[in-house]
């Protein structure tokens, strides 16, 4: 048996924000959710206050999102939602302000304190009393996929990693890709988003769930970004390019929306948490190691879609476009594993995923001195 | 700028209905929309009792639809659906009682009638006072696609001819694919049913609204079509390959919510209004006829999804599983391209579709002698 379920409507084109006012408007009053400096550099948040102005809807900024954001703060968010009276949410940015905004649309209408019924942790149940409040999507970087999926992931300083929530209310009801929100991003911005995007499509192929409803949109996601892989080499993403990136990284968040992903991303989430490398460079220097331990055509098949020749080839390129950023000790293998050995998707890997498997692809990564 | 949505959750397999009880009650109280047989011989108004019984959810049963459904018909089940008060619709059967189900959605709550507000004819506007009840499709064929379109097609007598209505919330909230509902179906209705689904997928790919969210997905459809071709003309279809035409069927309903159709179906509806073809022996007269008059490499790709050599070759393939029915006269063809070219989806034709044009292309149809 298998399931395709992904509700939100997917906009794609320049000015598509402009030109689809009615799909941006879910309310009467928004809450804009975004990063300190994304929506503005982007030119999204200009976009989506010159609709809203134009249609004279109120709308309140809040633009303290941080990279990766910590479950405390977006119960914050949610206050502040709560007092402005915010009856929809835009999100625009990365990752990180999508993430943001699902768990700010819960804690919006669930509310958390002290004495409230709903605790801060209540999120991570997926189901609550009230709906969270609707909401839309305009990411900023071709790679998450999160303006598609139903996950929200958030960091929690206790343990140390993140961890995701996810809801069937938790789909934005619009999502707009406009490739002019992300030409003009640092060329290792893209290349990192890019390389998070390619990890979904292959961990969604390769994955224990993958089925009929995923597998082939995997391999056009994976197509896609092969057409455009010189170009992230080389810096020289054109408008065109940088539209077909964020529908390949939307094909990439439908793909998980239906698989989830493996340990490439388990493993990732402790090399941000503990070394501060950005999300899709994690992904990027553990995925060699985990699509070499996988015996089947299915790894042929995603390097084949990508247009390179071998997995050997495949690493040589994630090894240009990726540079090494920082070195780790034993100890802190040991340390990184004990936490990501836990986490849920492990049990996706098309292998048995154990410490010691863990540790050695930690060691081989392409972090690695 | 191209879009895609299709919101509505796809669960796929052999006894999918009994193993997700959940997903198929939406409300309190259900009202079962099906035809005079297809319901029962399927077996599939057996497990969907079943499981509502084991829930104690009240349900009427409505098995009055026609074979393309006439607008009147629906008024009056929308009718019923306020007397006995369901608050939520199953559809059981091939396109007619999927549509059927659409229209009844929303009849049973914008009251019809002669001093109602809402008129007969107010379904066609497609924006309704209430939200359709929601609604669970379950295909007992493997062709319409209904079960996740927002379309719903009806007999217009006046008119003579079948006229569409959409709106966002006639997308059914959950479809159900299971082949042993379909594999039981008459030797000749598997194969209409096939090649109405394969006109979906095809009329996709040429249209003038083709986009990169709607082609892979056509695509993937005609290859997984492409599979059975030997076992519809045979007659051997297996239970597997009965579940996977019921998913190539839906590939082509989410590809036409993204493009419509083209001439193949608005010339189709003339066949079957004024000569009782059935809905996909009709289109597959016209395909190649339609297919031949195309410039572009589309047409290759289409034929190439499907493992056929070449486009005589498919022609050959759908004179054999498509026995000639009937003539017709040429005051006939004179008749049905007058109406035929007033239809909407006209224009989505890749290329300029005229009334001589469609004159000529039902002379040559396969219906011919």
């Amino acid at each position: 048996m298998f399931k395709f379920h992904m509700p939100t409507k997917v906009i794609v084109g320049e000015n598509c924000v402009l030109n689809n006012p009615k799909d941006l408007m879910l309310g009467k009053s928004a809450l804009i959710v975004t990063g300190k400096s994304s929506g503005k550099k982007s030119g999204a948040l200009d976009d989506v206050i010159f609709v809203l102005e134009n249609a004279k809807i109120p709308y309140h900024v809040y633009d303290k999102v941080e990279n990766n954001p910590e479950i405390s703060d977006m119960a914050q968010g949610g206050r502040l939602a709560r007092e402005c009276g915010a009856d929809f949410i835009i999100a625009i940015g990365g990752g990180s302000p999508m993430d943001a905004a699902k768990a700010i649309g819960v804690y919006a209408v669930n509310e958390s304190g002290e004495d409230g019924e709903f605790k801060l942790y209540d999120i991570f149940k997926g189901e609550y009393k009230n709906k969270p409040l609707p909401m839309v999507a305009i990411p900023t970087t071709a790679g998450t996929g999160s303006e598609v999926t139903p996950y929200s992931i958030l960091t929690l300083h206790n343990e140390k990693t993140k961890k995701s929530f996810s809801c069937v209310d938790s789909f934005f009801k619009v999502a707009f890709l406009d490739g002019r929100y992300t030409v003009s991003l640092p060329l290792q911005v893209a290349r990192n988003t890019a390389v998070d995007a390619m990890c979904h499509l292959i961990e969604g192929y390769t994955n224990k769930k993958a089925s009929p409803s995923s597998d082939y949109i995997a391999l056009e996601g994976l197509r896609i970004i092969g057409k455009h892989l010189d170009a992230l080499e080389s810096g020289s993403l054109a408008l065109d390019a940088c539209t077909e990136l964020l529908w390949a990284s939307a094909l990439g968040g439908i793909v998980i929306s239906q698989t989830g992903t493996t340990i490439v991303h388990s493993m990732g989430y402790e090399l941000t948490y503990f070394k501060d490398i950005p999300h899709g460079m994690a992904n990027g220097y553990l995925v060699y190691e985990y699509l070499k331990r996988i015996d089947s055509k299915r790894v042929a098949d995603c390097i084949g879609a990508l247009g390179i020749e071998s997995l050997e080839n495949f690493k040589e390129y994630l090894e240009k476009i990726l540079p090494r950023v920082c070195n780790f000790t034993e100890k802190e293998i040991l340390d990184w594993s004990e936490i990501s050995i836990k986490a849920r998707n492990v049990a996706s890997c098309p292998y048995q995923a154990t410490r010691e498997l863990e540790i050695e692809i930690y060691k081989n990564s392409l972090l690695k001195e």
